[in-house]
């Protein structure tokens, strides 16, 4: 461990709890509109588009659009099939940018600042550039640069994104550490060479969650928290 | 200036004095290894071979490397001509990374911390994204995150890195600011829409500097220094 340089982070679910933020966001919305919505439902249809919508760009049905493009046409759906009708067109474009104001888990900042001190930490996620950016201004998130899909112009788990960043940060796969909630993201960093932490989230989609609620592989760290990860590493 | 979002700082002699960093450098390497040159020489050199190195990208006559291989391929031809032989490929590759060692000006950090406060704060640099990364760690500088040559896989002034950073970031080319002590630069910025301001810094390239050692066109702000910058707009 001792040669390690960066800790990469997925970010949503990871590092923000997306689920209760836009839910938060979209209620503040609908009172504001006054319009009645089951907004846990519309947040959950929302985020159920996003490996779909990834997929296609993946596979190669379609050239290469970012997550902001696949969640604003998710989002244009859902306002029809959710009958909220009659937002203007910069309505529409404000509620996507939800996904920019996303709150941190309680451990999040203090845990990812302990981090900083010894190691490079940075974003390892599908987001945008610019949701990254406005997401760490919102959240206090201290990270040394954004890495993210937008770069390499491709998701993951494309080989792309984890051989993308390596060579951007000019390191060897095993002086990364990918820190994830998500047993996925973690198996193919590890298929590259990178370094691996659990970070358990088992409320990421809500109470009722079912994948995800613990670590599938012997990773090389588990723990409850960023924080704990810190504590792990001696920051 | 009330819609800026970001401030966008070109790196090399803007934010950082290169050449007193590497002729220190190189000078401390020289008395380690009993090696008499004259080190300020070899720096300008050095530095000469920046922008004809970038240029046989830019033209197409070869295909895309970042900065690091062009210093590095200009490192071995003068390591010839200086006279300097019999280093190891280890010691040659860490040679080279002088340039993600450099020291900040003095109003750097406390200048761009300060503007950080209400706008995103970016590199906007010909670097790569390594040697800027690992700078703002030797440095402390507290950038927002690191756009440079490396993402658009183009130099400056080559217009994918000024739309291309305006992509990125999501914003319009008038909500975004850059800040440089090159007159090229944000000339070139301008031809596209973003705002400017000249940041002084007449000893960049030593005591005998001859070219931008003044604003030769009406940029948004004039100023010596990025602390100046931050109060200029109220930081």
């Amino acid at each position: 461990m001792d040669s390690i340089k960066a800790i990469l982070f997925d970010t949503f679910g990871t590092v923000v709890d997306w689920r209760t933020s836009i839910v938060r966001q979209l209620s503040e919305f609908g009172n504001r509109k006054e319009i009645q919505v089951d907004w846990e439902s519309f947040t959950d249809a929302w985020r159920a588009g996003y490996h779909p919508g990834m997929d296609r760009v993946r596979s190669g049905q379609r050239p290469w659009v970012n997550i902001d493009i696949i969640h604003r046409e998710r989002l244009n759906e859902l306002l029809a099939q959710f009958s909220v009708a009659a937002l203007t067109e910069s309505e529409k474009e404000d509620l996507n940018k939800v996904w920019y104001r996303l709150n941190p888990w309680p451990d999040s900042v203090q845990g990812i600042a302990r981090l900083k001190q010894r190691y490079i930490v940075s974003t390892f996620s599908n987001g945008s550039f610019a949701c990254l950016v406005n997401m760490a201004k919102y959240g206090g998130l201290p990270w040394d640069c954004i890495f993210c899909a937008d770069i390499v112009r491709h998701f993951k788990p494309d080989p792309e994104t984890y051989l993308g960043v390596v060579e951007f940060l000019g390191v060897k796969p095993q002086e990364v550490m990918l820190a994830a909630a998500h047993n996925y993201d973690l198996r193919h960093a590890q298929i590259h060479g990178i370094r691996t932490a659990y970070i358990n989230r088992p409320t990421e989609f809500g109470p009722n969650q079912t994948t995800d609620l613990k670590p599938e592989c012997d990773w090389d760290i588990v723990v409850d928290h960023i924080s704990l990860l810190a504590d792990k590493l001696g920051c």
